[in-house]
Parts: C-alpha cells; sequence; structure tokens
C-alpha cells in the first residue's frame, strides 16, 4: 500500500448540492483507480468525498483540526488527530501528490497556495481562480487531470 | 506592553526595490505610531519591515520557519524558533490584530486566507487580488486603514 | 475501517537488537487481534513495529517529521508528511487510544508525557520510569495490557 | 535587543504558593540580569514568573496553546497565539537558549523531554528527576546555573 498514490481533496465544510455531488464523484472515481484519498476529515465536501471513494472500496484519511478523532465523518478510515486547527491544512497538502480543490472558502484557498508553494499539482473544479491552478470542467475531467501527474 | 496593538506585514522573501521600499515606509509608521510588528522573520520584505520598524524605534516579532532562531534577520529583537515550517504563517496571523500584505507569492496568499478565514482584517498592497483585501494605494495609506481597525 | 482501534508504538530510531525484536512482536500481535499500528514512520523502534505489523497483515501510520512522505520506513502504509519535526509527536499521541513504549530516548519521553497529559494509557516496556506508566514484562504481556483499554 | 540571551521557565498552571514564589523570584532574577523571559503564557508557574519579570523591568513572551492572545496573562508583554494547543510547547524550548523547569506535571515533563532531545541545557527546582537535568538548591541556584550557559 505504500507504493499507493495519494490524492487530497479539499473544499468547504458547507455547500450545496451540486458541489457535494460533485465531490461525491470525484471520491469514487479516485477509488476505483486504486487512489488513496486524503481530506480534512470533516463534513461537507470532505465527507462527500470520503463518501464517493468507500462506496468504491477506497481507502480515506481525514487530517482534523480537533485533538479528538472522534470528529471524523463516518466515512473515514484513518482519522489523524491533530490537534492544531487549520495548521492541519498544510498537513493534508504535505501528505498529498496532487491536490484537487473543489468550490471552497478561505481555508480551501489556504490550502491551495500551501500546494502551490510546495510544487504540488492543483486541480481546480469551480474554485478559486488563482494563477497555477489547473482547471477541470467535471469531476471526471478532474480525476483524469489528477492521475495525469501521478 | 500587553496593551500593544500588533499588527502582521507579510510578503516575500525576495522582492524588487519598490517592494522593499514600501515595505520599510510600513514598518517605520507602525512603529511610529506605537504599533509591535510581527512578520515571518526572514529576509525580503520581513526584513524591510523589521528594518523600518527599528528606524523610528519599535518591536519586532519574527515567528520563524526554521527551529533555531539564529535564522531571524538583524532587525527582529524577538525571534521565535517554531520549527513548523510554513505551518508558521498560521501563527503570524493569529497572533496579529491586523495583516498588512505587500507584494507576496503563494506563501502570502495562504497567510490572507487564513486571515480572513479568521476574520483579521487584510490590508493588501499591490498584492494578491482576493474579495475580502482592502486595497490600500501607498504604504501611508496602508498604515491608516490597518491603524483604523485598531 | 473507521471503527477499527489505534495503538501507538512508540521508541527510538535506533536500538539495539533485542528492543527491535521487541518490537516487531508488539507489532505482529497488535495487527493479529485487528489493531491499526500508529508510530512516528522512521527507523529502529518504529520500523520494527510496522514491520511485525505487516507480517501479519495489519495497516500502519506513520506521521513522519519531514515535509515529504518518502521518508517514511518501507513498511508504512499511510504516511502522513507533517514537516513539524518533533512537533508531530503530540499528532501521534493524539491519534492513537492507547499508547505502547519499548525502549525509548528523549524523544519517546516527550511522548509519554503528552500521552499521560492527556489521559492516554500507556503502557511501557523497559522504558522510561515515569508514575502513570504501566509497566509490562514482555512485548505479549504489553500487547494485553493495551487491548484491555480498547 | 536582537542579542538578547532568552531563557524558558516552564511549570504548571497551577501550584501551590512556594512553587510560585519561586517562579516569581527567578523570573525577577533573569529580568535583572537583562534576560528575556519565554514561558507559556497562561496561569500557575507561567503567570508568577512573568510576574516577577514585570517586577525588574523585563520583556515577557507568552507561547499560548490557544489561537487568540487574549488568553495571556496580564504580565505577558509579547503574546504569541500558536492555536496548537500543547503542540506550542516545542515552540518554547526551540525559542530558549536554557530552559528553568520548577515543578511541573506532564506538561513539563514534555518540555524537559523536548529540550534535552534538542541538546538545550535544562536546570530543574525541584521538578522531575530525569536524567540529564542539572539540579538546582534554590531560585537563585536555577538562574546562577542558567546563566552560565549563555
Amino acid at each position: 500500500m505504500h507504493d499507493k498514490r495519494i490524492i487530497g481533496v479539499i473544499g468547504a465544510s458547507s455547500a450545496d448540492d451540486n458541489v457535494l455531488n460533485d465531490a461525491e464523484i470525484v471520491g469514487r472515481l479516485l477509488a476505483e483507480q486504486g487512489v488513496v484519498l486524503i481530506c480534512g476529515g470533516l463534513g461537507g465536501v470532505m465527507e462527500a468525498a470520503a463518501k464517493g471513494a468507500k462506496t468504491a472500496g477506497g481507502i480515506t484519511i481525514g487530517i482534523l483540526p480537533e485533538a479528538s478523532r472522534h470528529h471524523a465523518n463516518p466515512f473515514i478510515d484513518i482519522p489523524i488527530a491533530t490537534g492544531f486547527g487549520e495548521g492541519r491544512n498544510i498537513i493534508i497538502v504535505r501528505s498529498a501528490d496532487v491536490i484537487i480543490a473543489t468550490n471552497g472558502e478561505y481555508g480551501t484557498l489556504s490550502e491551495i497556495a500551501f500546494a502551490l508553494k510546495n510544487g504540488k499539482p492543483v486541480i481546480g473544479l469551480n474554485t478559486w481562480d488563482i494563477k497555477g491552478v489547473l482547471k477541470a470542467t467535471s469531476p471526471a475531467h478532474a480525476v483524469a487531470l489528477a492521475l495525469a501527474y501521478l
């Protein structure tokens, strides 16, 4: 499993149904390719992506802001309790090979920034328009672009 | 001194002369108003702002990525050695009342994002065009806007 | 997998053969009970415990000090790259239900201290003699004591 | 001020009067020697040491677990809001030249361990009996031993 690739899916802890549906598809498609999913472990986009990954039998990691792993959403296999609050965002980025950003607010922006700073590819799906982010037009397109980097 | 206000000045570790000159003016003007300066403690904008603050007899704090405080630029009074790499960016934001962003690359963008996420006012001087950042037209304007929040 | 219990095995990055052998047995016995192993992801006790767990088909998590996951030992399934140096020690403790300390130097002592501070049970196998650490007399004894807390 | 030496004083957030009195004397004696005091910024030993330092006109830094600097005790000049919980302990150690440990519980033990791991001298005043800690018999003795390392 050590050789498996890890892709981070980032996005807000609350989002509308279209965004959540996209995130779930992204999670499922990644798992179907044998990719491990890493995310922030909480609700919204994080939960939808993890749910999609579990549908396809994938493995999901949640890097939590809290000091207790019981804050993880029910689709997280490996909950990591950091206790560093949003300081945990950089751990998601550092642990992933590629980042897929779906929608998102300022927390997501901080992760996009950290990823680009660290030279990690960032695929954007209706997210912040930041130079260096590769725009995808659909969940399947986002996953295809991400897989091309592995 | 506990009652003093702390303003964060953020920006890249290398920048052209105009940017550095602006940062130095920002640092000097803040110190003249009795504000404590907090920054990332390294070179470029961080050093220029700290140099400006020391010119006016101000107090400067540097939150360093490294585990040793000897990486601080020579204008830092209080070097804090975190050893958390860019994970230290969030500490700068959390410790400041207001953030002034001058120019900057992805690291600066992560700090802007963290600040806005945490409800801290961000004044921008030729920096990232992100919703929520208040644009200033000069160093003096940036400082005036920042002081208005204290 | 979310319901699985996670046990942390801590110890030094270099150790003599007896200690490494003990750590490997601990890892194997934990995996045989379906427990997920979390450790610091590097060499010595961390590698021996992870090797033992993989022998028995277990799952292993490594919380790395480095910012790149390529520093993980070859028996780590889930490498988490924190970039926080020894600051990552507290993440191991926070993510585990119980800690088993085998031998160890000052880094291990910091983890024992964090665990006890956070009310996590600590089982000690030839490690620091600190009040609150439950002494085990063999790897099997250590695992039995740890499992009793789950 | 950059050339000033920084000494960390660590100990529990609640302690009896003798311990608090000792911590206050340590803080005062350090400040009289022009040393900057760094501590965890909260109550108990941290507050007593900072109070002592301010009595003698010293400078005090508090590295807070919380994400807001308003948790600092009233004798802290420079409050640093980390939001990292006890993860901030390592920042205190990394930023100090020498550590003086007075009494203390498990949190203090984690700091002693981190300090020794990082090769920082640790002076102990009625604290944990750990190999490598230099025992002092009084606050004045502790300060004299600490100053000898600067």
